[in-house]
């Protein structure tokens, strides 16, 4: 039979799609140089020489079959070994080997995560804005996904609505920082605070609650802002990480869990995500992808472009009138719209060529989502478009 | 809570990784070179050299964005038009992108196949000897796994128990040919038949019985032996194929759904599968790898030396008295154990440094699997240890 979860889920419409769609149009029209295509956050800078040299020489090894053969389950040893110690070294949390999996990405990392630590029934909550995707992430494994009502002031944590939602029932907090929508980072008294809920909550309810953190933007951090590490605060933590955006590479598909070495069932965890690969076709990120990341573990793409698209765009939003809450780090950034319904706003935004993408699937309806990671040179054309949008609801 | 079915999964203790631990210690005891390991089927032969001057040219590409950026969820469309376009001149199959959806490997292949074609409590049903990895990709959809019992005549298919065991509950048929474990290739006339039957089946049941076809073997056919293309003769057959045995890069986790163009949900089933990856964390295999086969792929790796391995074990093994059919492709060969308990005649096989898989995981208790992917001259160092392991059982 034709499985009916998922037709239906084909029929649902897509703002996003049909912004995509009419910028493709229009960019045919006037020359794509002209569509101020903020919709996407798809990481335009070079990936690191450093990078792409380790992966022409282990293309040419004289051992191809070393370099292209099966990957353990859980990935390559050596791999997890690299980054276990990265992270210790970064963050001084004494990670081993055994408490590294590697994933495809952060998608893959949250898939194997919420599965390993939920049971059909169980609750877990996240925060508005959050990035849409951790719907089916989380339904699909039989869990139900509760998004707790965003601090709109700074984009941190609605404490008093988190408390009431927390129950027995939950077995999971989902939490993305430096986050996808809004930019903002997790401040540590934030971090602190959440994690004391949860650790008195646990001791409440007589069970762990594990904060999956969602960390693919945590290389992009403005200056002056302080990213706590999260796993650092509750020991029942699961880090969920991709090279996607810190190494500007989102079509390869690599990233890692990281189960804090002070969570009780750490080690199991892990060995569990070999076994929730099984069901699901996962099998390990591919190989050369894998033996070429770990050799520039601590390196980073030069992503300095990121912080001075939002300078550009937050200093030239905010004088034009508008409300945005300054980003801490990420390449988006997430101001109010100029009208309570953020689509028609987006709409509306399309005749001045500027493709924003509208809130409402963010769980934080009358707000907008600028995806900054464009040329500078294109953010300051676009400059014009934005205020000549202010204009018109003046 | 930690999720008992995986945790569970943990516990049951693994034949094949007692006897590759054995094989581990042997090893550092004798030197890898005296034992000789059938144990596992990883490809042997190294990448075409067309392959990785691809893979190094794309890696050194002025606009690295566009190799490492994100794939569209159903793959790179220039991927999926040259797969079609190859599909379509090899086997006279009017595939076009619209029918291929790009997979992390025959395992993301299936994982996703079955959860378009299944909704849980249906019943797929497979032949044995099987490949044991069935087990989790069908139960963990929610689906049941049947397992038709072997004709262990030729390892074709056991008509009369299929009919049997073919119901209403009956919605997909998952077959592999060339077969692991028992290297056979099903013959026009099986699968001819088998067709015929879904086909009478549909009718009566009013509903379609999908052919999901695992094709990881597809171009290790050996001489002399006639390979049918198995969804020209079903329409509602589901390819599932994986470059890692033909490039010989299992490691990579590429491969593709190709649905055939005459079955009628066929466009729906691809764009479904963009759906089932948002839930299990898929989101599309590497990039790169994705760009780099398809302009190979039409070619493989010199897949010969499988073929000069078999003979000589096939010739050697009948020699000695062993009952075998001989294989018309892959890298196995499925003999007769000497003893009716396959894991203690395995077991005693250690004594003579040979490492082979009992049959019972197979679903065909008896047998044994050699997985000759190995160097031909170790394959003939091992005839003599073959030789005195027949001879311990005269």
């Amino acid at each position: 039979m034709i499985a009916g979860e998922y037709k239906q889920m084909l029929g649902q419409k897509s703002v996003i799609r049909e912004i995509a769609e009419y910028g493709a149009v229009r960019a045919k029209e006037i020359g794509s140089e002209n569509v101020f295509d903020y919709s996407l956050g798809n990481p335009s800078v070079p990936v690191p020489q450093a990078f792409t040299d380790k992966l022409v020489e282990l293309a040419q090894s004289p051992n191809p079959a070393a370099v292209h053969g099966y990957s353990p389950s859980l990935g390559i040893d050596s791999v997890r070994e690299k980054i276990a110690a990265s992270l210790e070294r970064r963050f001084g949390i004494a990670y081993r080997r055994e408490h590294i999996f590697m994933t495809t990405g952060a998608a893959g990392a949250i898939a194997h995560a919420l599965r390993a630590v939920t049971v059909p029934g169980d609750e877990v909550l996240t925060f508005a804005p959050y990035f849409p995707e951790y719907v089916p992430y989380v339904n699909k494994t039989g869990a139900v996904l509760r998004v707790v009502p965003a601090d709109t002031e700074n984009f941190q944590i609605n404490f008093s609505e988190f408390k009431k939602m927390l129950t027995a029932k939950t077995s999971a907090v989902l939490i993305n920082t430096p986050n996808n929508p809004s930019g903002a980072v997790y401040s540590e008294d934030t971090i602190r605070k959440l994690a004391e809920i949860l650790q008195e909550k646990e001791r409440e309810f007589g069970h762990e609650i594990y904060l999956i953190s969602d960390e693919p933007y945590r290389e992009i951090v403005f200056q002056g802002v302080n990213a706590p590490y999260v796993a650092k605060y509750h020991p029942n933590s699961i880090t969920c990480y991709s090279f996607s955006k810190s190494l500007s590479l989102p079509g390869e598909r690599i990233g890692y869990i990281a189960v804090n070495p002070a969570c009780p069932d750490a080690e199991l965890i892990v060995n569990m995500c070999g076994q929730i690969s099984r069901g699901i076709g996962h099998n390990c990120p591919p190989s050369i992808i894998q033996l070429a990341v770990a050799e520039v573990v601590d390196m980073t793409a030069d992503l300095s472009v990121y912080e001075t698209n939002m300078n550009i765009l937050y200093d030239a939003l905010t004088d034009m009138g508008f409300s945005v809450v300054k980003p801490g780090g990420t390449f988006y950034m997430f101001p109010k719209a100029l009208e309570k319904d953020a689509v028609a706003f987006c709409k509306k935004a399309l005749d001045y060529d500027l493709l924003l993408v509208p809130s409402d699937t963010f769980g934080c309806p009358g707000y907008f989502r600028i995806a900054y990671c464009i040329p500078t040179e294109k953010v300051q054309r676009s400059l014009e478009a934005f205020r000549k949008l202010a204009d018109a609801y003046k």
